[in-house]
Formats: structure tokens, C-alpha cells, sequence
């Protein structure tokens, strides 16, 4: 099976790290970080650069997508190359995913018209200028169209798909084997458990 | 705060970029990668390349190092260079911490002696040969060193870290703002709770 992750500038550096670990350690599966052009790709916080291996010309057939979000969806919104090539993969893929605000990638290549999705919490409106229903959840499929909440939610959507595609046991082996047993420190990962007035903290960490 | 995680051939892509994004994201704090030269250091999977920015050289004294897991740890325990600058970078940081096997990386460098320690559940036995007491938990604090286990491990470190250096409430803002409320597809993330020949399977995909 063949993975796609493409990367454009202030991608979040989780998104793409947490569904790569699970997918690459898993047997008989590749990914390749792509973007318009082979080389560098910088973060969302500027200090953490990546390499694709791989332009969107070399790569336009992958099984599988995974489409990051990051700080620098919004203008990865108006990047035709990459809104493109998300159309074109989708035709061959799978499944046709995203993490985080990496959805309204997928909205903006008209892919989740009439669709149920999910995004990070703060975005979750967002979704309906795409003809999609928001849902709040840690991961929604749609057919073969997948989108997971925010950042760390791809480790989960992750697993999820590898159970799918490679069985049960693969999948728990994977778990085992990056010991993904998570303790968060605090019940605020999402708004339902946060503090009153976390909200508003989280998101002068995003804008 | 200045944090820097040390890149070595065959680290493990979620150790870095899992504690690398609970600081990057938080207020205050700076993220560098290291290497023994500026430049692109690539996975245990040969396909995603981080690059470092700074050599070892150009920082030694950062105020918090995150020393990652891959499987070229062990190859990495005979780089004098990154056993030298973690040394070296332990007499002036307020934590030395590691994820996964990255803590006999910290026993190359004599800093577990007498320690309580963890790494990933299948190399607990080799943290003896430092000197260390082996416990099995999430992580573990002794004094400065703080160890994590496993690969997806370094997140709930970071997160941990974090609210000690930044408070609990920049701490729980970062935790919303990667809506880190996982919920892992399987109950299997830790020996203890895997099914019977699930640690082999585990194991298979790490050597």
C-alpha cells in the first residue's frame, strides 16, 4: 500500500509525523512526503523542515492520502498545484484523508460535498462552506473519504485505516509497538472537558 | 526556553515530532534540531527527512534536551559526537529527557546512573547496563532526567514538561489546541494489555 502525505509551508509537523509513524512501521506499506516540487517544506512554527521525496508529477496515483493541516492551510487553499492534486489522487485512492484542518483541503477540491467530516474543533463551521456536515468526532468516514479532528487525532485515524487495510492484529501490533497507551496529563484535549476560558487561550496558539 | 532535539541516522519520526510540537506551539519556547552538521537526517524507515538546523557545535547549552528513539539507536550509542553533546549539554539544562530508546542514549552518556528510568517496554532490561532502576511508567522524573517510554510516549513527557516550566494552564491550552483527547482504536498499547503474541508480533516490526 502506497501513502501519500503532501506537504505545503506551515503544514503542523504531528499531522504529518503521527499517521507516517503508524503507517510506516506497518508492513508492506510506503509513504512518500510529496509537494509541488521535491525538497524542503518548513512548519507551521518555522522551525521544523521536512524533505519530499517526491513531486505531485511523480506521485499521482497513490492508495492512500493523507492530507495534514497546519497553520498554513489557509493559504494552502488558494495553491492550485496541491488543490489539484488532491482532486486527481482522489480518483485512484482508497481512501482520500485529511488531519486537522487538512479537511478543508478536501473541501476546497470539492470532495466533501453532501459529505459528513471532521476538522479541528475550532474549524468545524468552516466545513459547511464545502457542502459537508460537521461532526464532531475523532474520526469520520464518508466512503472512502476520512477526516480526523485536530493534530494528534491522525494517530488515531491511522490505526483506525490500518486495521482496515491490513487486518486487526497488524494494527494492534503497531500500537504495541510505538507503546501508544496515551496518558494526557489533563482532560482538556477537547472543548467538552476544557476549562472555562481555555478555548480562547488555545486559539491565540493557532491564529 | 530553548529546547533542542538531536537528529542521529534512524530516529523515529513521532518521537521528535510529538514533543516537538507540545513546545513549538507553546508561548516562549524555541525548538531547534541538531546534528553533528547542519543538514538532512532521515528515519528508521528511510523515508521522512527532518533537517537540523544547528550543529552540535552551535548549541551546546540549551535549556532542555529531547534525545528521540529510532531504530538506529543502537547504532548511535558508538557516535561519540551525540554522546559527547548530551553529556555536555546535561551540565547546563534544566531537563535532559529522552523518548523511547533515547534513554541509552543518556546511559551512553553516564547520566542514569543510580536513576530511575524508562524507555520503550522492550529495552527496559537494557537500561541496567547504566546503572539505571528500571520502571515501567509513562515517564519518569529523577531530578533533571526524564525519561519517556515508548515512541507516542514523548507527547504526554511534553505535555508534562511543559505546565512544570510554562504552568498548567499554557500546558492545557497546548493540549486543546492539538485536541490531544486520544482515543486509541485498540487496548493494546502497553505489554501489560496486549493479547497473548502480540509482543513478538510488536517486536518484529522493530528489529
Amino acid at each position: 500500500m502506497h501513502i501519500a502525505i503532501p506537504l505545503y509551508p506551515r503544514f503542523t509537523a504531528l499531522d504529518v509525523a503521527g499517521p507516517y509513524t503508524v503507517m510506516a512501521f506497518a508492513p508492506d506499506t510506503t509513504v512518500t512526503l510529496v509537494a509541488a516540487e521535491r525538497g524542503p517544506v518548513t512548519d507551521d512554527q518555522g522551525t521544523l523542515t521536512m524533505i519530499a521525496t517526491a513531486s505531485y508529477a511523480d506521485l499521482p496515483d497513490p492508495d492512500v492520502i493523507i492530507v495534514p493541516g497546519g497553520l498554513g492551510t489557509f493559504d494552502a487553499l488558494g495553491d492550485e498545484a496541491l488543490v489539484a492534486w488532491i482532486r486527481e489522487a482522489d480518483r485512484h485512492t482508497r481512501w482520500t484523508t485529511s488531519v486537522c484542518s487538512g479537511a478543508l483541503l478536501l473541501g476546497a477540491a470539492g470532495l466533501l460535498e453532501g459529505a459528513k467530516a471532521t476538522t479541528h474543533w475550532a474549524l468545524l463551521d468552516n466545513l459547511k462552506q464545502y457542502g459537508a456536515e460537521p461532526v464532531s468526532e475523532r474520526s469520520v468516514a464518508h466512503g472512502k473519504i476520512v477526516t480526523a479532528a485536530g493534530v494528534s487525532a491522525g494517530i488515531d485515524m491511522a490505526l483506525t485505516l490500518l486495521a482496515q487495510a491490513a487486518g486487526e492484529v497488524t494494527a494492534q501490533a503497531v500500537q504495541l509497538a510505538i507503546e501508544y497507551a496515551p496518558e494526557p496529563p489533563f482532560g482538556c484535549g477537547s472543548p467538552e472537558t476544557a476549562p472555562e476560558g481555555m478555548v480562547e487561550r488555545a486559539i491565540n496558539l493557532l491564529v
